[in-house]
């Protein structure tokens, strides 16, 4: 096994770092590592936010759900989806984009294009000894997240990474069994084998927790995700999506 | 720099590939390695499907637009979107889950979460000395997609990723300014600056292809945008998408 694999399988969030700022070099090196990362048809369809205010950290912290740890990391950067440069080439070049970029095609790229990026920006920073952690809660409010970031139409923050030094060492949590997330030639649709795979892993995941928490917590994943989808979150996203000009036609 | 620094700074598409399948440990590893990457609340909202069959993979080919290397590869794996198994779960458990997992919400968390873990994939082939290269162009026409590879409902192909021995080494392709892309506290939306900087950004495209075709082609990259965005691809997504079960609300 090479480094970059063991640094990759070593995997874990990061979630109490040690307050140390990364250096404007360390920023640099993680941000062109996210640009080497292929992007569609060489669309380039992301910005990275930097955060380094602290009041900005607090404010993006508070509405995260009030998690501490993104304002208190060596590094915020929010990864967004952005056709806005595309609409200015549209302006350069005298053409109307409007057709594509509204599209839902376009928005299917544009967020796989941010999470290539941010996918390297986490691998690199983790291979230099650092640690990470995605912040999904950004999109608990969008609209405060656009004004306190002052993001234009046509650019959507979808998550927050923190990076620091970590200052705790979790355990990496176990995965879905490879048999059950890959499939060759066919998609196993047999469900009764499905869901045989995921008591198997239920299992797995209990005494994972159990162990973590001395005993406290033992709950099953598929607990935990009924628990999650029982509560549908951030209804307000299409309507937002398409008023920010996203996913319409 | 360390050497998945390196990896990952040296990432160019490969569309050639020596005639030389992957192994079973080293579809294994690339795969296991996707798994690790973060997930959203830990939903794992995804699969992997990976493609032998020759008669599939042509076919694939063909649908992606005659891509040759779709079926000329050492393995095709194809990332899916999905929220299938989290159906299951909702039976398993006897709860309805229907307003998440319909929701715009869970469609984008589907959507990251297949592409931070193929581009875990990608570095983990890349740092393995393999090459790959992303095939949006399944896209082209899902349903015959999904029929060929038998996926159910509450699943979407989203894009290939050819693996193999390469047999060609292009140059690595320019991106964008740093500080084009990358904003510090505030999105700086100075149109001006950001239209000078696509400018100065032409002249490095354009000079790219000039070298690397012997001066054929030196096409800037608004133009290379222009011509793309002047011709909206894929109008079917958006009823596709909801018709699939996903981003319905």
């Amino acid at each position: 096994m090479n480094s970059t694999i063991e640094t990759i399988l070593n995997h874990k969030s990061i979630r109490k770092f040690q307050e140390r700022s990364l250096t404007k070099e360390q920023i640099e090196t993680i941000v062109k590592s996210a640009q080497a990362a292929s992007t569609s048809s060489f669309i380039q369809a992301y910005s990275i936010i930097g955060v380094k205010d602290q009041q900005k950290k607090e404010k993006l912290a508070e509405l995260a759900g009030n998690q501490a740890y993104v304002a208190q990391n060596g590094h915020f950067f929010v990864f967004c989806a952005d056709l806005h440069r595309h609409e200015l080439i549209g302006e350069m070049e005298e053409k109307d984009f409007s057709g594509a970029l509204e599209s839902t095609e376009k928005f299917m790229v544009s967020l796989i294009d941010a999470a290539l990026v941010a996918q390297n920006a986490s691998i690199a920073a983790e291979s230099m000894g650092l640690g990470i952690v995605y912040i999904g809660g950004i999109r608990n409010n969008l609209e405060e997240v656009c004004q306190l970031l002052n993001v234009p139409k046509k650019v959507i923050p979808l998550f927050g990474l923190a990076v620091g030094y970590p200052d705790q060492s979790p355990d990496v949590k176990p995965r879905l069994p490879l048999a059950h997330i890959y499939h060759e030639d066919s998609y196993n649709e047999n469900n009764s084998v499905l869901k045989d795979q995921l008591k198997d892993y239920n299992e797995l995941i209990s005494s994972y927790y159990e162990k973590r928490t001395s005993g406290k917590r033992k709950d099953t994943w598929t607990e935990q995700m009924a628990q999650m989808l029982s509560n549908p979150k951030r209804q307000y996203m299409k309507d937002f999506i398409e008023g920010k000009g996203f996913s319409r036609r």
